[in-house]
């Protein structure tokens, strides 16, 4: 059997240490080749002596350091190539023996490296939802013309591929994307203005990195996901609904012309989207528990709650719109969220942001990368702004 | 655009009324060709003047009088060749403009039209489960050597061929039917002891004919259903799962080896499936009202109890020890139905009777119609004189 090489951007994050569980647990012909962290050199020199990875990159030269020095101390018999930078993570993002890269950064940083990646013909398996939301008409149509295939990690769009394997898109009526609603789906308006850090970390179903647990508890994360679906599978804003799913048994549902709805179910971990975009065309055994629906009894469906939740009008309104608009509510959204992780905004206060900083901006074409990083940069300024004029806490440095 | 024929075989029951409405609505190029009934001349004589087919078959000479009598009255203008009995079953299935035949009759008498039906490399529309319970390697084989499709109506199989199309079956780990559990599915024993023809009529979510809907109230439906998934779809009984699932709108799943979980779920309505047999592989628009997952709120999961349904351990009985044991159950089932329906029977003792049939049948070789037949006749009467020497009314004619 053909070895499958596989890279990993953002390996010391959750979904990048998840794929090295996966990896780990598939075995032969799947071997890690290329690794890419920040700073966490530490988790990284533990990965780099368990998988023997040819290159690896991490964020600056003293990271770098740090990385050389940690692998003597664990006695390391292992010397991969070792890069810092973009353009580190744009070397394991086209290694020439990775025939798959895993794109789990978060936030924009993925940006670049995924887009040569798919230039490369490498299959993308992509968690990070940033870059379709920035740049989806670059990135798909990047992929068309090599050739790329691009596949969803993230449970809700690898839930969608898997409903579509078997369907003709022309007779798809709607995806409908589930969300759990968050720690606070069932809390009314004032409690959420109150929201804790703390209580905003609280997810019910899903273990995840911090920026997307905060965008699961504004719906955020759901409106980047609908922009996400749109890319992907390529359906319009109309075309893509969202329920809300306590549970977080359904991962996604398609509804069909004729009135048939196709549902993909599993447990909450994150291991079986990343194996299925690993193994795809195949779908190979696994040893993670099994779903027992009668152990939970029941699944509870919502209508989800705007009012309360108006990322999720803003991220329609984003891509309606079109253009630089997504790229610029990601960014807002990023600041803003970073802001209240920080104890310089409330929870409620992230839509306002992002809405205020939407509101001043002038959609244009997204279609190269300079524009869509203008737009970024413009936002981040914007927002910060916005952030400091609001300022619960206005001395605080941003 | 080619018209498709359908003829239908039972035209005036449950589904067959269904099938009508469905072509009806699709329009050209679908339309029917060919009706099949048994004594229901009055609602026959409408379908013919409504749909104008080319034959007309009912049970005997008789019907076929009281029918030329009704078509006068109504001034029809239609006059369809009439047959009778098997030999007129056998012409509408075999019609020449039929390209689809619906096999919605009840009980065995579908069996050698359908048979007529696959050799005649018609598709066919199988909403008679106990075709494929008697006769399923005989009515496989029959459509493996023409090349003829076999397409489910049974909302449950309709739902596991959807679930299926984009699967590979090597990577399928097993098939989960669902089950409404049926009027008694909260009561105690004692109360199913008592439990009158009326109580088990009142399906909670299913609208259907008689003898099925007393079936899905012992649990013999299912039975009946994991023999018939066993011959459709080819996996063994270890791999065919019951769960019990009140609300009906998950029709049912198959589990993949990575644990992922596919469902089907639509409302209930067997127009749907109906539909899906007639168009498939394209799927066409439906004005039926669209599945509201908000509006039901909640899916609720559970084991089936197979202490109050033993009929579930039975068909698993039935399907492991194969040849004619399957055809067996299901004719003592059928005979032990009549006598509860007919008050000669209480309800739990439909499965006490099945068992000792069962117990007391030798299983052959069901290869050949003969050998299948023979085994069906001799059930029946051992059936009879076990509901004789039981005899709650064993006076009673049988």
């Amino acid at each position: 059997m053909r070895v499958k090489g596989i890279a990993v951007l953002g390996s010391t994050g959750s979904i990048g240490c998840n794929t090295l569980r996966v990896v780990e647990a598939l075995g032969e012909p799947f071997r890690i080749v290329a690794l890419a962290a920040r700073r966490n050199v530490a988790k990284l020199s533990e990965q780099i002596v368990r998988h023997r990875p040819l290159l690896v990159s991490v964020e600056d030269e003293r990271c770098a350091e740090e990385l050389r020095a940690c692998l003597r101390v664990l006695g390391s018999t292992v010397e991969p190539r070792l890069l810092i930078g973009e353009q580190g993570l744009i070397e394991v993002a086209t290694h020439e023996e990775a025939s798959c890269v895993v794109a789990a950064t978060v936030g924009a940083v993925g940006l670049v490296p995924t887009l040569r990646a798919l230039e490369a013909g490498k299959r993308v398996a992509l968690a990070n939802k940033e870059t379709l939301v920035m740049a989806g008409e670059l990135v798909t149509r990047t992929a068309r013309r090599s050739g790329a295939e691009l596949l969803p990690i993230d449970s809700e769009h690898n839930a969608l591929h898997q409903c579509l394997r078997g369907e003709d898109r022309a007779e798809v009526r709607r995806l409908i994307l589930t969300a759990s609603g968050g720690p606070f789906r069932a809390c009314d308006r004032e409690a959420m203005e109150r929201a804790t850090v703390e209580e905003a970390m609280r997810h019910p179903t899903w273990n995840m990195g911090t920026k997307v647990t905060i965008d699961s508890a504004t719906l955020m994360n759901k409106g980047l996901e609908v922009i996400e679906a749109h890319w992907l599978f390529g359906f319009d804003a109309d075309q893509i609904d969202v329920l809300i799913h306590p549970e977080s048994v359904v991962h996604s549902m398609i509804e069909l012309i004729d009135g048939s709805v196709i549902a993909q179910m599993g447990i909450t971990d994150m291991r079986h989207a990343i194996q299925y975009a690993l193994t795809y065309p195949q779908r190979l055994a696994c040893t993670l528990p099994r779903l027992d629906l009668t152990r939970i009894g029941m699944l509870r469906f919502e209508r989800p709650d705007v009012e309360r939740f108006p990322s999720l009008t803003l991220a329609y309104r984003a891509l309606r719109t079109g253009g630089t608009m997504p790229a610029v509510m990601n960014a807002a959204n990023e600041e803003a969220v970073n802001a209240f992780l920080q104890g310089r905004l409330k929870l409620t206060e992230i839509a306002r942001i992002v809405a205020r900083v939407m509101e001043r901006h002038a959609a244009r074409a997204a279609s190269s990368l300079d524009e869509i990083l203008a737009a970024d940069a413009w936002a981040r300024r914007r927002a910060t702004e916005e952030i400091g004029a609001l300022g619960c806490n206005a001395s605080a440095p941003v």
